[in-house]
């Protein structure tokens, strides 16, 4: 199977792109050069279009899309303990993936290829971006309750998932998220984080959200959560900490020493009023920024979109300055900086890289007047300027259809149902 | 002309609604009774939808569209003097006109049937939203550049242009807007004020947006700018004050006790890091609160959906309270105050109100789970779920088609060619 996409535009200038197995091959601005092509490469007029990177949202809880708008506007404890905790109680792995069905549903009109996914049930959640095609890390949430004497089933379990990964496609992996500190035991911490760099995988979890979480960190460990994790031993340029919301200068430097991701979730931040991300000095002492959407109830979508506008805007006026975080430093933060992180040698248009990539409507009135394509990305456009989407070599969406979406919006409705039992 | 939407979703209930002229004539639940409907009435099947108020743009420079991407992430003088204002002297009224068909058609395409404009060459403006059938208040930007014996001319000015409302439709009227205190004179300022009052026509200024604002107002008029106005004696019921960013305790008591209207947006003090805007002391204290974009430069597209999301979310996170800004209080904010401010009778869908209605694509997966509408809308929701936009009685898009867009978009790409002078 091959791709050919002719005339389309690359960095403001035209070429024609091919595309065979999940690789550009061959990038041409010349455009009178002929490619060989078959019955079976799928040819694709670019004229109206610009090819661009897709999108990598680098923390989510893909099946809570089953929960969006279901408990807004709440103080957090009354949110987690009156509505989403007992919600969760009636999951099971049906529920899962209609959930998960929907996020990638969401996630694909938005540009989006790859998730990396901390939820219950995660064969559920495998199944679905198996099936839709897309690319996801899926770790099942690891909690003890700061019980250490279930460590060891807990580190079983987390292996038992990782073994199923040859079953699915390269796209599709488990990996390894513990919840929190406040959550999860040190050992359970530890052996975790031993679990993923024996199996050379990435190592997800959430760090300083809330102020609460650090006073009680202080309190109970005598040090900041970052520094906790670090006297455990267990930042390595594998783990990606989600958050990172209540930063000093000890913690930032030590995020910087070991190489870790730090994944932005500026919309969940502000919706959940975790507090402002310093982005600017997280920026600029070198840490690597990714960006993630977090779960549907605390955003109330996964449109990566909406999160460049939100993460590039919430920047500039918390460093009371207009000029932190341009547009192409945010929209490579949310593209080529999250492949990075997830191990993919693409997001960016480039022979050799794996083929992820999205076709947008150059003629969409959020586009126009064109020639500012990336500040348009970041702070104009909508999904629906994105006309076409492919992930490793396959085209997922095109002309804004994605295959059986009626389907997986009846399944959801559904299976809402069965989650809130009515 | 009538049209009849059948089994659509209202507030939870199918019911049928039936548009005669400009108005909901009859709304009703229960579906068996049959409506008169004729060859003239077009029929809309409802089932696939929810009926909602439309969204009021309170605060435009619509044709600003065409500057979409042009200077982002700069600071504010940079972008201003080097940038906006040179472009500005290449200004015409056919530029004006096509940037604000650009305008209007993203507005239409986002479900805002309303505009309150303030821009040069005012007339591009009014003929571009009378041939397209949307609302729009608009007003030539008055600037005497502190000379008040400019005073004269620019009042005749104001005062001609207003003259030419009866040649339009009811939906496109003249009113008065100069730019603020810093650019306009007090004898300008009292003799626009006055003019307003005489026409009973709505007034808009730009005020108490950034600290430098503030702090020379303290010193060229020992009075803060929201005292400055008040003190010339201008600050009636038709007055629309933009941004209100920088606000004590006293101007807030002005503001509710003069009963002005505030155009909060959001999105332009982020970008421009004008500063916070103090959401909860204003909504708490029971000002009239509304929605603005403000222009594509500071935004950058013309979205109350986005408009509402920066809202509640920069409200929350501002005030560390997610309990604050409820979803149906901004989306009420959007729509019902916008329209009371523009003095319209709509804003919600009743029998008797002018017919300003979306229909939402219940399918769309940003609005599922079905079962919260409102915060979809908020804090979810993207262009693409509004099928349809009728305002006035009159189908201004269909199934997200609006009539002539593709000659909207080409003509907006030459005028910016004409703009940038290439």
């Amino acid at each position: 199977m091959s791709i050919l996409i002719k005339n389309v535009l690359l960095n403001n200038k035209r070429c024609n792109v091919k595309i065979e197995s999940n690789r550009f091959v061959k990038i041409e601005s010349n455009l009178t050069i002929q490619f060989e092509s078959n019955n079976s490469t799928q040819i694709i007029d670019g004229s109206k279009f610009a090819i661009l990177p897709t999108f990598y949202n680098m923390h989510t809880h893909a099946a809570m899309s089953l929960m969006r708008g279901y408990a807004d506007d709440l103080e957090l404890h009354t949110w987690l303990e009156d509505h989403i905790w007992p919600l969760e109680k009636n999951l099971n792995e049906d529920i899962v993936y209609h959930g998960a069905r929907l996020a990638i549903l969401e996630m694909i009109k938005s540009g989006t290829v790859f998730f990396n996914d901390m939820y219950f049930f995660p064969f559920g959640t495998a199944r679905a971006a198996e099936e839709l095609g897309i690319r996801a890390d899926i770790a099942p949430v690891l909690i003890d309750g700061m019980d250490d004497s279930k460590t060891e089933d807990l580190i079983t379990y987390a292996k038992d998932t990782i073994d199923h990964s040859p079953l699915y496609s390269d796209r599709v992996r488990f990996t390894v998220s513990p919840h929190a500190i406040y959550t999860v035991s040190s050992k359970t911490l530890q052996q975790s984080a031993a679990l993923a760099l024996n199996e050379d995988l990435p190592f997800q979890i959430h760090i300083s959200e809330t102020k609460t979480e650090v006073k009680n960190a202080l309190n109970t460990f005598g040090l900041r959560p970052v520094q906790y994790l670090d006297s455990l031993g267990i930042l390595t340029p594998n783990v990606s900490l989600i958050h990172c919301v209540h930063i000093d200068d000890t913690d930032r430097n030590i995020l910087y020493e070991r190489g870790v991701n730090v994944v932005h979730c500026p919309i969940s931040n502000m919706k959940l009023t975790s507090g402002r991300f310093e982005y600017r000095s997280l920026h600029d002492i070198g840490i690597h920024l990714t960006l993630g959407t977090d779960g549907a109830c605390s955003n109330n979508n996964l449109s990566i979109l909406d999160e460049m506008k939100f993460a590039a805007l919430s920047a500039k006026t918390d460093s009371e300055d207009p000029t932190v975080a341009p547009a192409q430093e945010i929209f490579n933060i949310a593209t080529i900086n999250g492949a990075k992180a997830a191990g993919l040698n693409t997001g960016v248009i480039e022979e050799g890289k794996l083929a992820d990539c999205i076709l947008v409507n150059l003629d969409h009135p959020y586009l126009v007047p064109s020639g500012h394509l990336i500040s348009d990305m970041v702070y104009s456009a909508s999904p629906e300027c994105i006309d076409t989407v492919i992930c490793d070599g396959r085209i997922l969406m095109r002309d804004r259809k994605v295959m059986g979406e009626e389907e997986i919006i009846r399944d959801a409705n559904e299976a809402y149902l069965d989650l809130i039992q009515k």
